[in-house]
């Protein structure tokens, strides 16, 4: 694997992880920098509304005190006066002779790459404080914080109409050394509070470009779920002295009622606690709180078992006419905390879940789920696992 | 206002709420019984699926240990051999001389209505123990218990194409006074941890029945939004001294900046860090524990604050030839724990919020609100003020 670090116009990071020898991307007779006129979004500019020269200021957030939440909201100014056109995909390889500016990624193939989110939700800018905190209206109630994270894409083949089901385990081998290494910088930066690699799949989760490609967050707060995590194992670790994470793991394999695949090294089974309706968790055999701490063995195993089981759980459903409906997933890797005092016990895992229930029918979350946070599974998991391993069977991954 | 409360033909209660005389429910040429040969949903069963002879279990709900929430599973088996048909609502009054058997409402008209879920998410049966703990597949790291709440129907007016935005102060008085009536019942049942009513409308949130109606859980273990709102409550108590609900409050009405309606007795407001593309708070002025504890005077003053709200917000997105478009929302009441311990402080209110962003885009729960938790707002809580304050000011409503 060969990773080439780069900028785009505007000074946005673009990282290249090539698979093996004849390189993809940054051949000689190819282009690395990006041609666009994009203006540095760092720079000042012209506001479209008032005709006023502004200083970008990055995206805001403050503090729910009702939920101990820090939302951040759009509410930072930045250069959007150049639009993508809406009829090409901006996360293709360049196309030599084209006249579409607008793709994100200058050269003209790429195996696996990462770029900074251009209109992103948590953005720091240079040299900005992280741990500067102001008030909303002058109300010491409400503490606000720059949304002083980071927002990158990670596309995972040039491909366009292809899926991380789809690919070779050489090229999810890439994909999973992208992870390691994005979550490996993203983790040292300053006031990071945890990095979150995720893929939305499908329209059915308003997904609007069907381009294979994927998101990693880097928190400047650490989201509820990874505290709420972290609370929980601190609780397990004080009553039993032990990884709850680890003995969760333990508790599936004991009952077997729920596993879908085991390798040397991963385990995957739909928790006993499923809360969708279609739920499946991939975790390591060993305490590994993040990404960059698996072995080489470890992510060459990992890389063999995931595109399997994307391709049975895209049998889960089957249309009318009994032909498998591909799955639209969200699925993310739950990682440690950064914080010491919370990193460990932990163990990452993969969390995938689907809101389709029916092949016709989606899960909406509603008054109870939305509304009070209470969450109400609509079968069981010993039926998701039957039909999980049913469909893996169907896909001949079994 | 009259309250008949009667039985359904397999046992369920159900519940008329009469504005005033003359009753629309109950009358002496009326029918109050269910004429519906459904069998007791208690009795011993025939399984469809084996043959077998079953006694109805109610759900189950397992801890799940990462998050430390309960989750109900739709594991128990009930006499679903009778299905409703699709061609009429169910929550329309009955229609005399009709063949139609399925409508929930025995009566031939009716003001509000409350009745049991015919297939309830939380249910406890008769004499069953809700403290009974059990482990799943035999493992200590995994209690699970009865799901032993309940989940109520509530139809707010005989009208099938009615909208809650358009009933009378009247009628929204009786709806408030059923949803307190139920509320003081619901919580002194045993194991009831808090009561949640709601309502969800629009397809865009999964709602596939118009008739105006909402639903009212009584849950068995407490939500993690009460479970987090309370933790932060006595949490800022400890720290201050003071309440954290009235302490938002005040300090809304001293910011200004995103206050929507004043009344003698309530206040609408936009919140500090609302997470949602419309977000409504609708507090008292008071410390109301929950509905049962408000005076008449504030439910009269609700009553004809609420509906003119809703009217508003039906201008909040108008489509392309400048027609409002009925708000999709999710409203409910969050009520204080019953709990003694976690009573108090606490001040209830309604939380409504919409999922659309957009007159064609709806927002999406993905891979960071859904995977970490983690909210993002694609506007800021003054942008949808303003917004608001404008559609109420077209609706003729401010």
């Amino acid at each position: 694997m060969r990773i080439t670090p780069t900028k785009l116009a505007d000074g946005r990071d673009l990282i290249y992880f090539d698979d093996s020898e004849p390189y993809a991307s940054g051949g000689a007779t190819r282009r690395l920098d990006d041609p666009r006129p994009l203006a540095d979004r760092t720079a000042p500019f012209t506001d479209p509304a008032t005709g006023a020269t502004r200083v970008p200021t990055g995206p805001e957030m403050r503090l729910d005190r009702l939920t101990g939440e820090w939302i951040p909201m759009a509410s930072h100014r930045m250069n959007r006066t150049f639009q993508p056109s809406a009829n090409a995909c901006p996360l293709c390889p360049a196309q030599p002779g084209s006249d579409y500016q607008d793709g994100e990624i200058p050269d003209t193939s790429y195996d696996v790459v990462v770029f900074e989110n251009r209109f992103p939700s948590y953005w720091r800018l240079p040299g900005q404080d992280v741990s500067e905190v102001w008030q909303v209206d002058g109300q010491s109630l409400w503490p606000a914080r720059h949304a002083a994270g980071r927002c990158e894409v990670i596309c995972f083949s040039p491909g366009h109409t292809d899926a991380v089901a789809g690919v070779s385990t050489t090229r999810m081998r890439t994909i999973v050394e992208a992870w390691a290494h994005r979550t490996a910088f993203l983790e040292t930066q300053e006031g990071i509070a945890t990095v979150y690699p995720f893929e939305n799949r499908g329209p059915e989760i308003g997904v609007t470009l069907p381009h294979p490609h994927g998101q990693i967050y880097a928190y400047p707060a650490l989201p509820p779920k990874t505290a709420t995590m972290a609370r929980q194992a601190g609780l397990y670790q004080e009553a039993t002295g032990g990884n709850l994470f680890a003995d969760v793991v333990r508790a599936e394999l004991d009952a077997g009622t729920r596993l879908l695949a085991e390798t040397g090294h991963w385990v995957a089974y739909v928790p006993e606690a499923a809360r969708w309706p279609v739920e499946v968790h991939i975790s390591p055999r060993r305490d590994v709180p993040s990404l960059p701490e698996l072995t080489e063995v470890e992510k060459q195993d990992f890389a063999e078992l995931y595109p399997r089981l994307l391709r049975g759980l895209d049998h889960f459903f089957v249309d009318d006419a009994g032909v498998p409906m591909p799955l639209p997933y969200i699925s993310g890797w739950l990682q440690a905390p950064v914080d010491p005092s919370l990193r460990e016990p932990w163990r990452l895992h993969v969390q995938l879940f689907s809101v389709r229930r029916a092949a016709n029918k989606l899960k909406y979350l509603a008054g109870s789920e939305s509304g009070a946070g209470a969450w109400i599974s609509d079968t069981t998991p010993e039926r998701i696992a039957d039909r999980a391993r049913q469909a893996l069977q169907e896909a001949g991954e079994l």
